[in-house]
C-alpha cells in the first residue's frame, strides 16, 4: 500500500479546515464605518503591493523556468512553477483573511478577550493551513505522478524564488513605512503612533500585512518544503544503494510527517483557548506543545508504518526539542521581563550610543542557547542515527523535518501577531474606547512574543534544514568529503561568509534610501496640504504607499541577483568544492547574522516598550529619546535583514543543489582539470 | 654557514636605531612648564596602568608556566616567559617614548611641519623598531639555542598572552574614557575636546597611549612571531619527511625574513619626510611603499641564500601585495573623502538612526575588499608553491610571513597616529597659538588615516596568521583532512564561529558598564568640586584614571578565561577534529568582526569629522549631534571589540597548537573511542 496517499488527504483537510476558519472570521461583523473605511485603506494599499510583487515573481520564474527547461526538461520547470504558485496562493489568502480580520478583531475586542482572541488567531490559522495545506499537496501530487526528489526539488526551488521576492521586499516594504511614519509622525510632528493625520499611517499598516504575514509565510513555506526535500534526496541515493536496508519509506517519510503534522496542528489549534483578563501567551504556548507532543506519537506511529529504524524518531525528536529550546531562549533574551531587556532600557540613561552598545551586545550573546540548540540537535541526530546502524546525515536532515513538522500551529501563531498590531491600530484610528483599546493592547503583546519566538524558530529550522541541504548538494554533485585544509575549500568558505553580512548591508541601505524618500513625501504633504494637521483634510495616504512598494521591489534587483548568482558563479568558476565550502560559509555566519539581527531588534523594541510602560522617566524622557533610536535601528535588522538571511541561505542551497549537476560536469575546474 | 645567526646582528641593529630615535626624542625640548605639567600627568596614569596590567600578566604568566613545566617541560615554559617578557619590554619602551613625545611633538609644531613631524615620527620608530627587534632577538637566540620550533611555539604563545591582556585591557580602558569624558565633557557640560577642566581628560589621553601604542605594539608583535612560528612548523614537518626536497632553509627562513624586514623597514624610515604644509599622509605611504619594495628585494636574495624553492619568493610577494590591497582598501572606506563616509554623514540629516545603520552597513561592504585580498593572497600562494613542487599550505604561511615583514615600518606609523593625537590635546591644554593647533590637526588627520590602514593591515595579517597556524595545529595533532560533513566538525565550526561575537559583546558589554562609573565620577566632581567648571580648581584626574584602570582589567576576566578555556574545552571533550573545525569557524567568522567592526568605527568616526569641517551644518547641528552618537557607538567597535578579535583569533590558535600534541593522545573521544 502506498501511504503517500495520506497526505494529499490531510493536505485537503487541512485546506478544509482552514477554510472553516475563514468562514469563522468571514461571518464576524466589521463593525463601524470609521473601521471600514481604515481597513479598506489598508487592503486597497496591500493589494496594490500584492500585484507589482506578483509581476516581479512572474518576470523572475518566467525566465528561470526558461533555463529550467534547458537544463532539465519541462516537468522540473513546471515543478518549479508550481512550487512557486502555492507558496503565492498561501501568501495571497493568509494576507487577505488577516487583512480582513483586522478590524473586525478590534470590533470584536468590544466585547472583550474572548470574542476578539479566537476570532484573531482563526484568522491566523487560515495562513498557518494554507502553508502545511499546500505544500503538502503540492509535494505530495508530484510525489505520486513523479516518484522522483529532483521533481520536488523543482517545487522548492519554486517556492524559494518566492519567498526572497515576498521577504526581503517585504521586509524593505514594512521598515520604509515604519521608520517614515515614525521619524516624521512622531519625532518631528509629536503625532501618536497610528494617527490618522500622519501620512505614512496606512503604508506603516499595509508593511505589517505584507512583511509579516506574507513575507514570514513564504520563508517557512520554503524551509518546511527544502527540509522535506534534502530528506528525499538523501533518502532516495541510500534506496538506490541499498534497498533492503533502506526502504522506500526513507524517501517517502517527509511526506507522511507532513500530514502527521498537519493533524497534530488542528488538534494543537483546539488547544487555544483564553479567558477573560488572561494573558493569551499562554493560550498560544499551550497549542504549541499540544501540537509537538501529538505529532512526536504520530511520527512514533508514521515510523512503524513504514518500517524504519527508530533512529528517525530520535532524531526527529532532537529537531522537535531543539525547536522548542531556540523558541524559549529568544523569548528569554527579547522579552520585556528579561534582564537582556531592562539593562537595555537602563543605559539609556548614559545616553542613545550606550543603548544601541548594549543591544548590540545582547544580541551577540544571546545567539549562544539557539547555536547549542542547533549544533546539539545535530550531533545527537547524526550519532543516533549512525549508532542504530543508518546515515547519520539522513538523521541530521531528519532534525530538521521533525522541528519543521509543526510549522502549523508556529505559523498561525506568528500571523496572528500582525493581526492584533493592526486591530490595535484601527481601534485606534476610530476612536474605539479606551478599554476595547486596552484589549487589542494586551492581545498584541502576545502577539509579539509570539512573533520572536517563530523568528527564532524560523532560523533555527532553516540553520537545520541549510544543514540538511548542504549534505544533499555533496550527495548531488558526489563529494564524499569536503576538506578545509583544502585552499579552494577555504576561498570557498571565505566567500560564502561574505554573503550575509554583504546581503544585510545591501537590505538596510535599502531601506535607508527608502525611508528618506517617505520621509520627504511626509514633509511635503504636511507643508502643501492644508488643514492635514488639524485633521479637516485627509493626508495622501496611497502615495506614501506607492513610494514604499515601488521602492521596495525596485531596491530587490541587487540583492537579488546576488543571491542567485554568487551561488552559480562561484560554483561555475572555482567548481563545486568550492562552492560546497562557499554554502558552508554561508550557513555558518548566516546562521550567526540572522539571530543576531532578529533578537537584537526584538529586544531594542521591547527596551523602549518597557520605558514606555512608565519605567525610567516614561514616555517623552531622554531615556524614551533614546530607545526611540535604538528601537529604530533594530527594525530593519528584525524584520529586515534578520529574516531574509534565512531565505538567502535556503535560496543559494537550492541553487547549488539544483545546479549541482550541471555545475559537476561543466565548471571550469572540471572542464580544465584546475585545483586537483 | 648558519645564516641565522645574521637575524640577532639585524635585531641588534634594529635596537640600535630604535635607541638613536629615542635620542632624538629625548633631546628634544619639551616646551612650556604647562605642557610638561599635562604630560606628567599623562605619564603618570598611564604607568599606573601598566603597573596593574603587568601585575595581571605575572599572575596569568605564572600559571600558565607551571602548566607548561609540567606538560612540555622547563625549556618551554622559560620561552612561554621571555615571549611575554619581549613583548611586555617592546611595549613598555613604546610607550615611555611616546609619553615622552606628546609634549615635545606640540612644542616642536611652533617651529612649524618640518620640525614636528619628523621628532613624532621618530618615537613612533621607536615602537616600530622595538617590536621587530625584540621579537627577532628572542626567536632567533632561541632557534640558536634549541633548533627547535616547539620551544619558539612557546616564545609566540607567551607574546600572545601578553597581546590579549594588552589589547583587550588597553581596548577597554580608552573608549572608558573616552566615552566618559564626551559624554559627560562634550555632550552635557558642552566642553571642547581636551578641556583641562574635564576631569576624564587625563584618563583619555592616557587611553590613546595604551590602547593604540602598546596594546596595538602587543597585538602585532603577537601576529609577528606567530606567522614565523608556524612557517617554522610546517618546515620543520616537511624537513623531517624529505630533508633533501626541503632543506633546513625551510626553518629558518621567517628569521632570517624578520631580519630582512628589519633593514627595509630602516631603510624605508628615510623616505619619510615632508615638506611644509604637505600632508604628511604621503610621507607615511612613500615610507610604506619603499620598504615593501626593499624588502622584496632582500627577500630574493634570501630565498638564493637558502637554496629554496622561487615558490617561496612568490607565495611572499603574494602576501605583500595582498597586504597592500588591503591597506588601500580600508583608507577608502574609512578616509574623510570617501563616499561611505559622506553618505554615513549625510544619512544624518534623516537622524541619528539612520546615520547609524548607513555607517553599520557600509561597515559591513567594507569587507569585501579585503577578504577578497586574503582569499586571493591564499590560492595563488598555495597553488604557485604546489605548482612549483612544493607544499601548498607551507606557501600560505609564507604569504602572512611576507606579508607581517614590513611589520618594522608599519608600526612605527601606527604609533606616530596616537603620539600626534595627544600633542594636539596638550597643545589645546596648554593653551597654545592656533596656527600650532593648525599644525597639530594635519599631523594628528594623517595619524588617523595610518591608523585605519594600520588596523587593516593587522586583521589582514592575523588572517593569514591563523590560517597558517591552522594549517600547524592540523599538523601538531596529525589531521591530513577536516571534513566540513562530518558532524563533530560542524559542531566545532559553530562553537567557533560564536566566539568573536560573544567575546565583542563581553568587551562591549564591559566599557558601557565602565563608562557608566566614569560618567558617574565625572558628574560627582563637578556637583562636589566647587570652582571645577569655572577652571579655578583642578579636577581629580587620579580618580578618573583609576576607574578606567581597575575597570579595564577587572572586566578583562571574563573574556580572557573565554579565549583561554574554550579552545581546550571543546579540544578535550569533543576532541581534536572539534577542536579544528573550531579553530575554522573562529577565523572566518572572526576576520568578518574585527574587519567590520574596525572599519564602520573608522568610518563613523569621520563622518563626524566631515560635519565637523563644516560640511551639513557644522558642529552643533543637529546632524552633528547624530553623527557623534554614531562615532560613540563606533569607539569600542574601533578601537576595543574590532582589533582585540584579531587578538582573540591568534591566541585560541595558539593555545590549540601549543597544547594540540596533549589533546590528540588525552581527549576524551580519543580516550573513549567516541566519534569514530
Amino acid at each position: 500500500m502506498n501511504w503517500v496517499i495520506l497526505a494529499p488527504i490531510a493536505a485537503v483537510v487541512s485546506i478544509l479546515f482552514g477554510g472553516y476558519l475563514f468562514y469563522r472570521v468571514y461571518q464576524a461583523p466589521v463593525g463601524t464605518k470609521e473601521a471600514a473605511r481604515v481597513q479598506r485603506a489598508i487592503s486597497e494599499g496591500a493589494n496594490a503591493y500584492l500585484r507589482i510583487l506578483y509581476l516581479a515573481l512572474v518576470i523572475v520564474a518566467a525566465i528561470l523556468a526558461i533555463i529550467l527547461i534547458f537544463l532539465f526538461g519541462i516537468w522540473t520547470a513546471v515543478a518549479y512553477v508550481f512550487g512557486a504558485l502555492c507558496s503565492a496562493l498561501a501568501g495571497y489568502f493568509g494576507m487577505q483573511v488577516a487583512l480582513m480580520a483586522n478590524a473586525k478583531s478590534a470590533t470584536a475586542a468590544q466585547e472583550g478577550l474572548t470574542k476578539a482572541f479566537p476570532l484573531a488567531f482563526s484568522a491566523g490559522g487560515v495562513m498557518g493551513m494554507a502553508v502545511v495545506g499546500l505544500a503538502a499537496l503540492g509535494m505530495s501530487v508530484l510525489y505520486l505522478i513523479f516518484e522522483d526528489p529532483e521533481i520536488i526539488l523543482g517545487f522548492s526551488f519554486g517556492a524559494s524564488s518566492l519567498a526572497l521576492l515576498a521577504k526581503a521586499g517585504g521586509g524593505i516594504y514594512t521598515k520604509t513605512a515604519d521608520i517614515g511614519a515614525d521619524l516624521v509622525g512622531k519625532v518631528e510632528l509629536t503625532l501618536p503612533e497610528d494617527d490618522p493625520r500622519n501620512p505614512a499611517v496606512i503604508a506603516d499598516n499595509v508593511g505589517d500585512n505584507v512583511g509579516d504575514v506574507a513575507g514570514m509565510g513564504g520563508d517557512i513555506f520554503d524551509s518546511y518544503v527544502a527540509s522535506a526535500v534534502a530528506v528525499m534526496i538523501l533518502g532516495a541515493a541510500l534506496h538506490a544503494g541499498d534497498a533492503e536496508l533502506y526502504p522506500i519509506g526513507y524517501v517517502t517519510l517527509p511526506i507522511l510527517f507532513a500530514a502527521g503534522g498537519i493533524l497534530a496542528s488542528i488538534v494543537g489549534m483546539f488547544f487555544v483557548r483564553t479567558s477573560e483578563g488572561e494573558n493569551p501567551t499562554r493560550a498560544l504556548n499551550m497549542g504549541t506543545y499540544a501540537t509537538t507532543i501529538v505529532f512526536a506519537i504520530l511520527s512514533l506511529g508514521i515510523v512503524f508504518l513504514l518500517n524504519l529504524s527508530m533512529a528517525v524518531f530520535w532524531a526527529n525528536i532532537a529537531g522537535l526539542i531543539a525547536g522548542i529550546v531556540i523558541g524559549m531562549t529568544t523569548d528569554y533574551y527579547t522579552s520585556i521581563d528579561g534582564q537582556a531587556v531592562k539593562n537595555t532600557a537602563e543605559a539609556s540613561q548614559t545616553g542613545t550610543a550606550i543603548n544601541i552598545l548594549t543591544g548590540f551586545s545582547y544580541g551577540l550573546l544571546s545567539i549562544v542557547p539557539p547555536i547549542i540548540g542547533i549544533a546539539g540537535a545535530t550531533v545527537i541526530a547524526y550519532f543516533v542515527a549512525q549508532g542504530m546502524g543508518i546515515s547519520g546525515l539522513y538523521g541530521i536532515s531528519i532534525a530538521a523535518v521533525g522541528m519543521l513538522s509543526v510549522t502549523g500551529m508556529i505559523v498561525s501563531s506568528d500571523a496572528y501577531g500582525p493581526i492584533v498590531d493592526n486591530a490595535q491600530g484601527i481601534a485606534e484610528m476610530s476612536g474605539m474606547d479606551p478599554e476595547v483599546i486596552a484589549v487589542c493592547a494586551q492581545m498584541d503583546a502576545a502577539g509579539n512574543t509570539a512573533k520572536a519566538i517563530t523568528k527564532g524558530f524560523a532560523i533555527g529550522a532553516a540553520g537545520l534544514t541549510v544543514l540538511a541541504l548542504f549534505a544533499a548538494y555533496a550527495e548531488t554533485v558526489g563529494l564524499t568529503s569536503l576538506d578545509l585544509l583544502n585552499p579552494i575549500v577555504i576561498v570557498g568558505m571565505f566567500l560564502g561568509a561574505m554573503m550575509p553580512p554583504v546581503f544585510s548591508a545591501m537590505l538596510i541601505l535599502s531601506v535607508g534610501r527608502n525611508a528618506f524618500k517617505m520621509i520627504e513625501e511626509i514633509r511635503r504633504q504636511v507643508r502643501e496640504i492644508p488643514g492635514l494637521l488639524e485633521g479637516t483634510a485627509d493626508p495622501d495616504y496611497a502615495s506614501c504607499v506607492r513610494i514604499a512598494s515601488q521602492g521596495a521591489l525596485w531596491e530587490l534587483i541587487g540583492p537579488g541577483l546576488l543571491a542567485f548568482l554568487a551561488p552559480l558563479g562561484v560554483g561555475f568558476v572555482l567548481g563545486p568544492r568550492a562552492l560546497g565550502g562557499f554554502l558552508g560559509g554561508s550557513i555558518f555566519v548566516g546562521v550567526i547574522f540572522a539571530l543576531f539581527m532578529a533578537n537584537s531588534g526584538g529586544l531594542w523594541d521591547n527596551a523602549k516598550k518597557y520605558i514606555e510602560d512608565g519605567a525610567l522617566g516614561g514616555p517623552g524622557s531622554e531615556e524614551h529619546k533614546a530607545a526611540v533610536v535604538g528601537d529604530t535601528v533594530g527594525d530593519p535588522f528584525k524584520d529586515t535583514a534578520g529574516p531574509s538571511i534565512n531565505t538567502l541561505i535556503t535560496v543559494m542551497s537550492l541553487i547549488a543543489t539544483v545546479f549541482g549537476p550541471v555545475i559537476s560536469r561543466y565548471a571550469l575546474p572540471v572542464v580544465f582539470g584546475w585545483f586537483s
